[in-house]
């Protein structure tokens, strides 16, 4: 592997008397991120957005230095600032571990995966979650990085990583370094980062909690995040230890994840019987106090809810030795990744007893969410999957998704193409706005041609 | 048994031309309806309501003829309804049955009970739904109504009842006394009543959801609401089967019920972590979309959280052969009901390891929530017949409870009486606005003195 040292040493020099920013993965957190710090508020920081040399990654850092932002997204301001960082020429995409001895702050914001044994199509047999290649990450910024560094992590960890996990391995490479291990700073801070039209919105506009090691730590953080974050709106919330934090997030996403669930299983019971569940649940939001309760939709999707509660759970009983795991938590996790076979289910014994056919059927939208191009984790991956078995043929069509990675296919953007097809239902599997507001497809609606409506609109939105 | 005949209708002649309605049951639901009901908004009322003839019953009919209302309330509207009842003398109470006879609407505010059988103090083995008290009380008011009188439910019953319960009672009933069934209305419509300070209001002013067995049943619900609700304020939300609004209300309590849960199971890993839970609770309020998010605290009591998730989940068996019961709710149920013997744990864990005594201990608060006088399933219950295992002497004190009926004990009302004792321990049990309010105890508290503040104050707040 060629270096990218004289490059990177250029882009400091261009920007000499900026301090420099790292951030470590450039991935639908680490990429937004590096263009919120290169469009920071108090400041001006040089970013450097680092990523691993392989293929998927390689694409992603030529497309940065080249002028072509890797993400597509429904959120203007992510061109508005991707070309303010152009103009000032303050964010540099790299592959070499180099970078991080340039850094004044690096903020982690890797993935740390959970595995999931899973037999069909969802159902959650074993999983685990492995540790390495996120100890390597931290290992190799350990490697480079200066010694008063500040690492601010804010990737989705098990509760206890900053005290058990980062901090041991820092302080083993500074030893070794002898670097002084009192002078490095390791902050945790977590993203809210909700990829969609409010994209920047949600790092930058919004309510942060944060926590360091110790108090040189969490000042250093705290100092950071407000020269990025409009604080004055949108104040921080000290939190007194980085396991807080780090379980913060997680219960977070926890709480949202179980109260799909619930609804999930209260709507099987309110097709058993007969009645509208969509209509209760508005009637139930009402109330004040339950004005969060969820709609359910053909499943949960995405990187964070469908594997932070197992990342909790497995936590309490490997890192604290705690008395059982989250019960309640993962019981959620099983229910909602059941949930596309309980719509191929719902299908069959609905649609096929009623003789509508599903020779040629259209998917409007891949993706996990609705106005995201995220399709990690889709549920809609189970479903189309499923639907194989009894359709010959099925078009899939996003408006932000080109390729389908998981699946390996070209996606038609413009679902009108789609529906000039000879279709024999058309189901709405992501609640994109434009589906929402198509005057086509309300026709279809109402011609009931369209198979969501038919599906109780169980299928029409995900949640 | 004597009849109350004569002064019913000396009750009814003294309020000719007044419509009457009856409320069967004087509960904590059916009393205060009653109130609401004499002090309607539109229409003025002649309120009969009806409980069984045993002791405890006969007590109350005999205070409400009196001129004492026999609950005890922080709510002074209830004070204030009660005596513009007397003032206007159409507010009666019985035990006779005869006086469906006179009603146009029957009001069913009678309870429908879930016997649970529980090992360990609180660990659910079994459970199951009589509905026979239910079917009885139904079945005396088929004999006695009016062919064209309102049956409006307001009881929380398992979702399915009034049309696989209520109606073939009715209609059994009506087709033996030669009644046409067809005009009889069946209404559903469950309050939210929140006893405590703003008890009268959450029936007043406040959202109601209605459903009828059919569009007269429906309407005449409907109208019938209009006139004791406010409804331009909080307009009425209709349902298309008693299905929905029996299951909505059932949903909404287990809502509660598991997202307690979720936060108890949250709050142990929390005490394993070492971090502080509240703390965490409170940034994660923050978030718009996590405002919801509920405090652990020593149990979950009362007559609705700890029954209606079991209520649904049997009916899903029961009444509709459902494909299985409501698991996560089911768990919800059983995770509260351990948390009284949990908080013993975690008292003999941390503090008698720490020898702090529990020989002479004042608990603050028996009723099972703020600011009200309502004991039933309180959770306190279990703490305090666990906790005399290991202490001497402990004082009870309650501001609403003269008499703890479950534990057959009288309540000092005054907590300053209580503190005046020799104590090694105090617990706040029940948050009552008048302990978070109290210097006194806000010194205990400073002082460390108070074991609320020792025990990660888990028993400074119930949820």
């Amino acid at each position: 592997m060629n270096t990218d040292k004289k490059n990177i040493d250029d882009f400091i020099n261009n920007n000499l008397e900026k301090k420099v920013v790292v951030v470590q993965g450039l991935g639908f957190v680490g990429a937004v991120m590096s263009l919120v710090c290169a469009n920071a508020l108090t400041e001006e920081y040089a970013v450097i957005g680092v990523d691993l040399p392989n293929k998927q990654s390689l694409e992603k850092i030529n497309k940065i230095n080249s002028g072509i932002f890797p993400l597509e997204s429904s959120d203007p301001k992510i061109q508005l600032f991707y070309q303010n960082s152009l103009d000032k020429k303050n964010f540099y995409a790299t592959y070499d571990e180099y970078a991080y001895s340039k850094a004044d702050v690096i903020i982690v914001d890797i993935n740390l995966d959970v595995q999931k044994i899973s037999v069909n199509f969802g159902d959650l047999e074993s999983y685990d979650v492995t540790l390495d290649p996120f100890k390597k990450a931290i290992n190799s910024i350990a490697l480079n990085c200066k010694e008063e560094v500040l690492i601010l992590v804010e990737t989705t960890v098990p509760p206890g990583t900053c005290k058990k996990v980062v901090y041991p391995i820092i302080k083993d490479v500074f030893d070794s370094r002898n670097f002084d291990i009192g002078k490095v700073s390791i902050g945790h801070s977590y993203e809210r980062v909700m990829p969609g039209p409010n994209y920047i919105d949600s790092i930058q506009n919004f309510y942060r909690v944060y926590s360091g090691i110790d108090e040189m730590s969490s000042k250093k953080t705290e100092d950071f995040l407000k020269t990025i974050i409009k604080t004055d709106e949108y104040p921080l919330t000290k939190l007194h230890s980085t396991n807080s934090t780090e379980m913060a997030k997680v219960l977070e996403n926890s709480f949202r994840a179980m109260n799909i669930a619930f609804v999930v299983e209260w709507s099987r019971f309110a097709e058993e019987a007969g009645v509208n569940f969509y209509e209760i649940i508005d009637a139930i939001r009402m109330r004040p106090t339950h004005k969060n309760i969820m709609y359910p939709g053909i499943g949960v999707g995405g990187y964070c809810l469908t594997k932070d509660p197992l990342l909790a759970s497995w936590s309490r009983k490997n890192l604290f030795n705690g008395d059982g795991i989250l019960k309640q938590s993962e019981m959620g996790v099983r229910i909602n990744d059941k949930m596309p076979s309980y719509a191929i289910s719902f299908l069959k014994a609905n649609l096929l007893a009623q003789k509508i056919k599903l020779k040629n059927v259209a998917l409007l939208g891949v993706s996990y969410r609705s106005d995201v191009g995220d399709t990690r984790y889709s549920p809609v991956e189970n479903f189309y999957l499923q639907l194989q078995n009894f359709t010959e043929k099925i078009y899939l069509t996003d408006p932000y998704v080109k390729y389908w990675d998981e699946i390996q296919k070209e996606i038609i953007l413009d679902f009108k193409k789609v529906l000039s097809k000879s279709l024999d239902s058309v189901i709405i599997t992501t609640s994109h706005s434009e589906y929402r507001s198509s005057k086509i497809l309300l026709d279809l609606l109402m011609n009931r041609l369209l198979l969501a409506y038919r599906l109780n609109v169980r299928l029409l939105y995900l949640y």
